[in-house]
């Protein structure tokens, strides 16, 4: 799936990392000015002004104890501006998952400002996860404008990165039917793409394989690399895969899944149109327009 | 590329992972038998038999302080053995990358071995860069068999997870030449596939585009999955693409390459055929057989 003609939500920032700045502490030094823009956010909530675009302030609003994060030049009317978000030195509360500001302004926000915050939620969230080395246990510090925190004990200096963490979610198809399943924490109704972090040692294909199985009980077989996307929640790499069985049996894990089943494309349509009109469909409700797995059921949809 | 046809180094592994044991306690302490077998290792180097198979020993052979990781099931021609490798209570020495005897496995081991090999040794690496807690800096101790560290701060409790760094690693390809690259440490003579993380907040297109972009100032376009693989060095998840320009101009990232350039397809052709027999081409010198940039350049040279 070609990303400039369909691009998936949290993709396609205005903003250039610029990487060469942040090993370059002059260089970053020099974009620290009035003119710098800081991204507000309410923890790790986006902030949104009155007419739906990202709210943005200047360094001077970030707090005297707070670590800035570089996310890279941005070029406005007037000129370049360097990009920062701000790292609270206390950690708000608020799980990893996505609460209904971000769900907002997955809905409202143009594509590259959501891929802005989405940036800035996950590198955030991160530095507040990350604020110890877990080699030795002693305090980190922010490093490379944000890209890095390394650790204060002079006997270890280890080097820590900012995380991503790949997550195969698949659509597998078996007599023309799609396998969807839905967790028990899902809206009733909801079914989606069956889906898993990728482990040690395996490749994105046998992660699919896998998951399939364990979920499922399915054998997934010929998968096929479709679309990937960012998930700033806390911070995935959704790599979404198509696959087929051949034996339509399912055995499901009961101890992760409330329901597993196959649904015809008819169904699948349905239940994508009725996501636009705020409905679920017939048969089953299918995810938001924003996720990964919508992207997945309306590429094979579309290819009926 | 089916990975079933050309199985990529460290991929298909025979151990059953059977992850639904090490959720379960009692099933994991019934897998500790004398029939059980653990991974011996020197350090986080592969030891090998007198028949280049890894070798196994009891958990008997284990220290008493050491932490134990449930790689899986494996089925032997006695019946079923749970696998382990051993988490030693001191780090040892060494750096994340490949050394000789890692390089000497990817040569003699058979595929499934190697594959058991690369997942115990990302895991066990893990768990030894991972005895503090990253949110508040107390000890952690293994949990779940070994696919979870917990943290020991009873105000804290975090749970941390093994971590897979997703790398773009991608062949770009302009007017019928193939876009390589060496870094300074590199053997003379010896090019790949350039390469980089992905960052929060990117796709794999994106990430590829900026490598490129960065690497060596050329805009790739139309970038397609090629193959995926793990490489535990120290816990990489190689995905590997295929892009396409437009403008051949280099302009080379001087801190990062040594040198970046164009290939013909009968010059990449003749570097892999020299690798087989343990020779450099007559342009460049191709990567191992072992390397997923090696599989890159063999899908590009025979799809010709």
């Amino acid at each position: 799936m070609d990303v400039a003609v369909a691009p998936i939500a949290f993709s396609g920032s205005h903003i250039d990392r610029a990487d060469h700045i942040r090993n370059d502490p002059a260089a970053l030094d020099a974009l620290r000015t009035a003119q710098a823009r800081l991204l507000r956010m309410d923890g790790l909530d986006p902030v949104l002004t009155d007419d739906s675009a990202l709210a943005w302030g200047s360094l001077a609003d970030a707090s005297a104890d707070s670590e800035l994060v570089f996310l890279g030049i941005a070029q406005g009317v007037d000129g370049e501006h360097g990009c920062f978000a701000e790292v609270p030195a206390t950690t708000p509360s608020g799980g990893p998952h996505a609460g209904p500001a971000s769900w907002n302004a997955m809905v409202v926000l143009e594509s590259g400002e959501l891929a802005a915050y989405g940036t800035a939620r996950a590198l955030v969230g991160w530095h507040m996860r990350h604020r110890f080395c877990a080699v030795c246990g002693s305090p980190t510090a922010l490093a490379k404008g944000g890209w890095q925190r390394t650790c204060s004990n002079a006997a270890c200096k280890s080097e820590h990165f900012p995380r991503v963490d790949p997550v195969t979610i698949m659509t597998v198809e078996c007599e023309g039917k799609l396998l969807l399943g839905r967790q028990p924490r899902f809206a009733p109704g909801q079914y989606s793409a069956l889906a898993g972090f990728v482990e040690p040692g395996e490749t994105i294909e046998e992660a699919v394989k896998r998951e399939t199985f364990e979920e499922a009980g399915v054998r997934a077989r010929d998968v096929e690399y479709v679309i990937s996307q960012p998930w700033p929640f806390p911070s995935s790499l959704m790599i979404g895969c198509h696959a087929y069985a051949d034996d339509p049996a399912i055995v499901m894990d009961e101890t992760e899944m409330d329901d597993v089943r196959w649904f015809t494309r008819e169904e699948v349509t349905d239940a994508l149109a009725a996501v636009a009109r705020g409905e679920q469909g017939k048969a089953f409700g299918a995810p938001p327009k924003a996720a990964v797995a919508h992207a997945l059921l309306r590429w094979w949809a579309d290819r009926g």
